[in-house]
């Protein structure tokens, strides 16, 4: 891991981009992490747009989540901003907007070819991101996961047990074979819904949250789309980290 | 309203039964209300099994609420308690028994005849005790009312401008004709739905939350049965007060 980029930002917050290998990324943490005092991780998750396009709405939820004492970090996902495309992607991501153009049902194949691969060979990713940020003496368990895509967060909750909470977005298209997966996940979950979500099935995320075999979990509904999560959901989510997470 | 009795109980909320003509309710002020600094109230709504078997979580909750600085109030549900039953509603209950003991799906007539007249008589009656107590000097708006039974809390919420938030609890079972007078309800609304509620339909429940014509709704869904709601969503339900009614 290194470190190619530093600034402070106004709020005292630090901001590193870094690399991990080939995969870019970017560390936030609060004034007050340090060595004797180790903060708590959140992993933020996103869409595949590319950190560059990301960049506003995660830096402004990291900045919230220092505010409660947590450092936060994202990577880029495969396929996205700088990284190298694959054929079967792109081909899959044409499919997609052909079938939401024509206005027809996306189906199970294209939502598997979408998805599936990238859980494949982000999930890997973001394990090796881990030990690498586990490994700086400011950083310090506990782990959380928050943000979509919500298949990675279900593949990460499942096969990686230092990520003790998670805040999944039930914003994304989910293969049939995840909602088996979810089944097994069995940490603290905090589920958000936007109720008119134009790009989101809705039967299809409450069947989701049905799945999730975690003794705590939670769903939030909001009304609004895609990109409308009011400011009091974020809110309420980052108070599901700090009690399970501090 | 006559005051029968006055008792503050160890965190300075002073706890008054009242009798209103003929309906027994109880008021909770927080140590903080007074002429000066008069306090928001909340509506305590509740199931009709009678104030006294209500009395130690209608007591929790208001005390929860005063801690945020609310005022709380609740009165007798007619045909609960010492108040005087009426056949139909005792021969709806009894038909409701039977279907659930029998394990037979709960006809609309049931529903109608158990829960119909009961928003007809108890609206009136809520609106009567808000007159009078809003009259207190103690007292202010705005106002909020909390609880279930949600019929009686979306008939409230479109006849009673006073009311200007509500926290309805999606446990009860819904006459058909309360999903169209959901449509015209506007406040906005903070619903919590108890997933593996054995005595609710999760379906209806989804429906009612969609009906809802509210700008602002969440919906808040937990695990466990239908007394079970967690700490935290107790807290998540205060602060959408907080938010509202401060």
């Amino acid at each position: 891991m290194h470190f190619t980029s530093e600034q402070h930002l106004d709020d005292g917050v630090l901001e590193r981009e870094f690399t991990l290998g080939e995969i870019p990324g970017i560390l936030w943490t609060p004034a007050s992490a340090s060595t004797s005092a180790p903060a708590p991780l959140i992993l933020l998750g996103h869409p595949p747009l590319g950190l560059r396009t990301m960049y506003p709405r995660l830096a402004g939820r990291a900045r919230h989540a220092a505010a409660d004492g947590f450092a936060a970090a994202t990577i880029e996902l495969p396929g996205s901003g700088d990284r190298p495309r694959w054929a079967a992607a792109e081909q899959a991501r044409a499919d997609l907007r052909r079938a939401m153009e024509a206005g027809e049902p996306v189906g199970d194949e294209i939502i598997d070819a979408l998805v599936l691969p990238l859980v494949e060979k982000s999930v890997p990713e973001w394990q090796a991101a881990l030990d690498a940020l586990l490994s700086l003496p400011e950083i310090g368990g506990p782990v959380g996961y928050s943000g979509g895509v919500i298949s990675i967060g279900i593949r990460l909750a499942v096969v990686e047990p230092r990520i003790s909470a998670a805040v999944l977005f039930a914003g994304s298209l989910v293969p049939a074979a995840m909602f088996e997966e979810a089944r097994r996940v069995t940490i603290p979950l905090h589920v958000l819904l936007q109720w008119d979500d134009e790009g989101n099935d809705r039967q299809a995320a409450l069947d989701l949250f049905d799945a999730f075999g975690s003794k705590e979990k939670t769903l939030h509904a909001n009304m609004g789309g895609h990109s409308g999560v009011p400011q009091f959901a974020g809110d309420a989510a980052a108070r599901f980290f700090a009690r399970h997470l501090h």
